[in-house]
Parts: C-alpha cells; structure tokens; sequence
C-alpha cells in the first residue's frame, strides 16, 4: 500500500522557503503523481507553444518533508515504478534547442501510448522507456527554478533515472523538501529540441538516508553500474566535472589506485550526453558495477 | 582471399602530397596490418611514456591509392572483419587527458587477451570489442597529423567503427589514399586517459564509391543505425555540428519535413561522445535504419 501525494500542489523553483505539502517517513512508500512539464496546457495538435503560459512549465510536485533527514545527509531514492499517461506531447520552438537556429516552425505533436509503445504521427511506433526529467532536493540557499539542472538534481534529464534506478542527493536543509515531475515516456540522449515524449504519470519510490559521506551527488545506481551527473555551461565542464566526480568515487570509495580508475574508466567507462540543450548541460559518466566488485566494492 | 597490404609502410600525416604504398581496386579484399599506436614501442610494463620516440606515434598504414576513385566521390570502406593481437597496452601520461591535472605517475598496464577477452592487471575481464582509432583519406590540401581527427576522417576514436560497419568519406584527391592503424581491443566512449587497449592488429575491408553526393562525411552505417561524426576544439561546437549533420542527412537523404527530423532527434536519436582527450574533440549522432524506412529511406 503506497501514501499517495496528488499533483495539486506544485512548485516551480527548488528553494530551502518551500513549505512542505506533506511529511513522509523514511522506507514508505509513495505514489507521487506528476504533470506532464506544460502542466497539461498542450492536449492537441493545434496547442501551440505561443500560447504557453510559461509561469506553469516544469512544474514539480512537492515538496515532501522526509522525516529525520538532516542537512548534509546523503539521501537514496529507490525508484520502483513510473507510471506514464494515455497520451505525451513534443513540441518544435523556433530559436530554442540544438537545432533551433534552423527550425523555424512552431509544431505539437501529440504521441498515443499502445501498450508498452508510443506512436508518432501515427507511423514511428517507439518503445516506452518511462524516465524521470526533473527530481531533487532543495539547495542550501538560493533558488534554483524547476526547468535548471545543477548539483541539487533539478531538471538533469538523465534517461539512467528510470523505475530500477536508484538516485542519491545530499540534502541542502533538515527533511531535503524532495520533489519531481516532467516525466517523459521515451527520451534520447540529447534532447535535441528540448522535449522527449513529455507525459503527466506517476513514480513510486522510497526515500532513505544512508551513510556515504562526500557521494559526488547527483549520482545514480541502476542493477549494471554506477553514474556521476554534472551540470555547467559547456559541454567541456560538464564532462570534465563528471569524469572528475567519477574518479573521486572509485579512488575514495572503492578504493581505485587513481591510475587504475583512470585506465579502467578509458576501457569500460562511458561519457555520456543526459541534455545539451538548457542553459546548463548535464553529462554523465557510467562505470559497471562488476569492476567495482573486482576491487571488492558493493553499493550498501 | 585477400590481398594483403603488410605494416612495413606507415604515414604520420594524411596529405595530398604522400606516395601511395599500393593501388587497390574497388570491391577487392583487403587485409591491412597495423602496428599499435606506439608503433610496437611499448611491449612491457617497465616501457614508460618517458621513453617514447613520439615521432613514432599513432603510424597509419598506408596510404592506399583507390583506382577509379575522384576528387570528391563518397567513399564506402565495409570493415568486414578486425583481428586484434595478443596483448594490448594501456599508459597513464600525468598532463595529458581528462584525468591529466590529477594523475601524477607514469605507468604502464600490459592486458593479455584470453580468448574474447582482455585481462588487465590479471584481475580485470573486459570484453573485446575490436575498433579502429584511425582510419581515413587525405585531405584535398594541406596535412593532419594521424593523431587528429577532422573531416577527412582520422583520429575520430569512434567505437563505432567496428566489423560489421561502413564508414564514409569523402575523398580529397584522386584515389583517396586510405588509410587506418590505431586499433582498440576495447574502449569506452570518451577515451578519458587518451588510450584503449591499444593493439597491433589487422582489418579486411572493401572500398568502393558510392553515389551520395553531399553526405555529410564521415558518417558510419552499422546493421541498425546510421551516425554522423564531426570534431570541433569544443565539445559544444562538436555536438554541434554532429546534430546538423543528422539534421542535414534526415531531410536530405530521408527526405524527412525537418520538424520530424528535430523531434525523432530528441525521442529516438543519441548523441554520444567518441573522445574528449585531443585538442579537437569528437561527438556523433546516431539515428536509428528502422525510423529511415518508415521513411521510405534505406542505404543504398
């Protein structure tokens, strides 16, 4: 049985000020229901984004006071299951995105999910591949709105953040004020206009501390490996800063020599693109947890 | 039965201005033999990067003249098998790579390859996925160091080309003058500390002229995508350029209404990185054949 927390109450700037919707505690389960990220405003071909009210995009739904969690704490969020709509939407934004400079026609696309496919324009069928765009915590100070991805988690648009997954935060205030929303059924590695297949839905998960001091945060464990997420405004920092984060995590936690990190992580690590197209972009780096285990090393 | 092209002629530098090795015909098998990309210069763990003859780095063989091929053709080399030798090796070099402000210690790794395996630091089993560092034609003018990438192919470190792939170019002069060396036994995207498992080796191809004016070259076909490669000082004009590349390929080849194109890009298509580690750095963008046919595209 899951604690159900409805998505009538959102947020749109993760902030240590946000009042709490609600108190969970840690180990329960919630059912936390999202909005797609134009908060349902785009429903038909013909909802252009001109007609946005931008006040009302990336909502997240939350915040969640989780109870006994401290400031500085490393927190997990086992991600169990995401539910996605009936239908998703993509949408072309002259001047917005990697190809914005060449598109110059305002289009909404709206996907039908079939099964476990969604269909666009009634022609590409693609498989489901539901993921989570924005989940975080709030900042120690400072806001950091919905739409921007940094070191708080916010809108990383990693497509490694799926039911399975395990994502760890380390807390800017006492209780984290946790939330998420802008879910996408199917994404690719990129996001070259600014959208994967964006759907209202629902994610299951549990929240709990755990003891792994200086995690390079955000960092995420699935069933295969282990990733650092890094956001800065270029490509270069946000790849040299997770390469970095990577590399602090092997030598100081799994205790690498850092040359065989850095070996290991040139033969079997992979660099890899999460979004390229916000004002900050978010790269990751994956290493397989079986070399980890090789040094003796398993996740807690 | 191949003809065989032997190691004992090698190139730095792809440029108009070198002497063909050998003439080829189009459709003829090739087996060409490569040296490692230190030239066979490091053999055991107590051959340190100090000691390298760097004029001896990242030998190409070759060049192959292409009979029939002209100025401007598209080029399809079919990598039809790559052997990889018995050992391969890995090197730390303090200051260079992504890791190189922090690694401080030269070493050297030798991996003994087991069956389809490579062994580093008898410890360590990676599967071996055989590729080619370097692999390309003369530039129409001037001359690249085989260790850069750039439009005429090169150092692109692209896991991609692989057996089973086809890799394009556009050739510069009148037979093309091909040619590859720098084989992997196994990398991951990126390259992080500027080597694979590097290895001696040898790969069978055909080359053959292809009639697809204006493809954007290089650009690779495996049995499920196509990817375009571009390198750039920066990762962001990398991606770039490799996202208008795909961009350019879809409405041009597939003859996809660019919206499409823009938005299957952002649900389908993958950017990805090859290597952050040269002073020009390499990204491709892969888009999936099935999405081509329902286009109506395939290969030719």
């Amino acid at each position: 049985m899951s604690r159900t927390i409805p998505r009538d109450n959102v947020f749109f700037a993760f902030s240590p000020s946000l009042r709490a919707v609600a108190e969970i505690e840690q180990g329960e389960e919630v059912l936390l229901h999202t909005h797609d990220c134009f908060e349902g405003q785009i429903q038909k071909t013909t909802d252009l984004v001109d007609a946005l009210d931008w006040g009302h995009v990336n909502p997240a739904t939350g915040p969640l006071y989780i109870q006994g969690v401290k400031a500085g704490d490393v927190l997990r969020i086992d991600l169990l299951d995401i539910q996605v709509g009936e239908q998703s939407s993509m949408v072309t934004i002259p001047g917005e995105g990697a190809l914005g400079d060449v598109i110059s026609v305002m289009e909404t696309a709206i996907l039908k999910r079939e099964g476990d496919q969604v269909v666009f324009k009634d022609k590409i069928r693609v498989p489901t591949r539901p993921m989570i765009g924005v989940i975080g915590v709030a900042p120690a100070e400072g806001e950091v709105p919905t739409g921007a991805p940094g070191a708080h988690g916010g809108n990383m648009d990693c497509t490694l953040i799926a039911a399975g997954s395990r994502v760890y935060f380390t807390a800017g205030v006492d209780g984290a004020l946790f939330g998420a929303g802008d879910l996408h059924a199917a994404m690719g590695d990129g996001e070259i206009v600014v959208c994967g297949a964006e759907t209202p839905g629902a994610v299951r998960f549990t929240a709990q501390v755990v003891e792994m001091k200086d995690l390079p945060t955000p960092f995420v464990e699935t069933g295969d490996l282990v990733a650092t997420i890094y956001s800065a405004p270029t490509l270069d920092e946000a790849a040299s800063g997770a390469i970095h984060r990577m590399a602090q995590f092997l030598t100081g936690f799994a205790r690498m020599p850092l040359n065989d990190a850095g070996m290991l992580m040139s033969l079997v690590g992979q660099l890899k693109f999460c979004q390229v197209v916000d004002p900050l972009k978010t790269v990751r780096f994956e290493f397989p947890k079986t070399v980890l285990a090789e040094y003796g090393y398993q996740m807690p």
